[in-house]
């Protein structure tokens, strides 16, 4: 199944991506009755618990007033209200070649807080003050049930699905005081979707292609093959120290090719945009302006 | 004004401490048809402009059955669902003294989850594989209005009030990646409460004492005036690069005293207590026990 989300008049609406178009989840559950959840929130909270009623009721809605076409719709970020965001960082083998470092012993662990999340499509500010930004294509795995000390072979049965992240951050800010929070959490600097795509349609998490392009040029191209810990090492280990929500999301580290690795560095500027593709999961694009 | 949560039957119920007692707020919105926000998650999403409503509360509601005795209630975080948990590193002269390390030049700021939210008197798990806990007495902040690009001169009407938090940390985890977050943000290490005195009621946060004691023995014995970026120092170097809304936290940092600074190093172990109290704004007991 794939999931969406979009602006509506009141906030966010969420929906399943069909070849009939967009079920407009909310209004399908008002027209049918149906016990299902109908706010993106409700979805997001019940995780994998939810996927039953959301099969069920794309089968039973078959008015076509329900499908909206996708290209009349604004996305919003696919998963809008997170109840945690766990990034990794050096994550990839080339990736922590590039940036100097030595493969790390455990997962590096660092969080960006809500005010990071942006749409698909949505413009990126750019603050004066700081002006080393970089890109970070990445994969997104959306949390689908508690998880709590479970192992790195059951780790994946807690997924609920994958979805294109963009962790931009900014060098100067990231790496001033050794805590890379404040470098990561500027606005607007995780764009996230446009979709989630179950786990279940996705038959390896650990052999996708990723890549990314920087207007256009093609500037991060690997596998999640190379990732030093894998999307189940990463939730197993976080879920030994902390309980893992259904919403929760975690970006997976980034591959070679960021602007930081380069020498020289040049950095993003105001109309520059870059395009995240993790393979199945559709296209992430968005452009930096000024704040 | 004070307020405080507790635990209900069907969740978390906010509290104003009175001479009365704990006025029931929902209860008393029912009883008297007030417009005024009735939850903890709606007075903290309103912020400062809930304040005016809720003294109006307080004023009608002269029945008595809206009262609790504050002794029957069950502590529960008293923010119990902060949009963001920022904390500041090393911002007392004397800790960053005792830690080996130099005043830093900027706010070290990091995070941790919500699931590390914990109430007043509640028991604190530790887990056999992280033994390296130690207490962090802390002088809390509780945002009041949405706050972006704000000045230090400023930046203090921005704040809804002040309450005590326990930055409870796990030395292991917090040093081995040099990212903190894992370290900080095991389930229930940061106790919150029992009060949020609101900043009218604070002449000056920069002048307050902040005790800390464990099994009864005073450990920590300070004063905020020793912090190197006060609250307005760090809200508005915050405020430069992310916006913070009404019911986001901040803990401001600890002082010296904590367990690390110390030779030997002898960790906090199940049956072990510690208690903080800053200035004005009540007691914070929690104990640890095995999970």
């Amino acid at each position: 199944m794939i999931l969406t989300t979009y602006q509506t008049a009141d906030g966010v609406g969420i929906g399943i991506k069909t070849e009939r178009g967009i079920l407009d989840v909310a209004a399908a559950v008002a027209a049918t009755g149906a016990n299902c959840p109908a706010s993106a929130d409700e979805v997001y909270a019940a995780g994998l618990a939810a996927l039953p009623a959301l099969a069920e009721l794309a089968d039973a809605a078959t008015d076509a007033a329900l499908y909206l076409d996708e290209s009349d719709l604004t996305c919003a970020p696919v998963v809008p209200n997170p109840g945690k965001i766990i990034c990794v960082g050096l994550n990839y083998r080339k990736h922590a070649e590039e940036t100097g470092g030595e493969a790390p012993e455990f997962p590096i662990l660092f969080s960006k807080f809500n005010n990071s999340l942006a749409a698909p499509n949505e413009d990126i500010p750019m603050q004066a003050d700081w002006g080393k930004v970089d890109y970070e294509s990445e994969l997104g795995v959306v949390m689908g049930k508690t998880a709590r000390n479970v192992t790195e072979a059951e780790a994946l049965e807690y997924v609920l699905g994958y979805c294109n992240m963009n962790d931009f951050s900014e060098r100067e800010l990231q790496l001033r005081s050794g805590q890379w929070l404040l470098g990561k959490t500027l606005d607007k600097f995780l764009p996230i979707g446009p979709y989630v795509v179950t786990a279940d349609d996705i038959a390896d998490p650990q052999n996708l292609t990723i890549k990314g392009w920087f207007n256009g040029e093609l500037r991060q191209n690997s596998n999640t093959a190379d990732m030093i810990f894998s999307v189940a090492e990463v939730i197993a280990y976080a879920s030994k120290v902390m309980t893992l929500d259904p919403g929760d999301i975690i970006s997976t580290g980034t591959p070679e090719g960021v602007i930081m690795g380069m020498d020289p560095s040049v950095w993003m500027q105001p109309g520059d945009e870059y395009v995240v593709e993790v393979e199945g999961l559709g296209r992430l694009a968005n452009r930096m302006v000024e704040a």
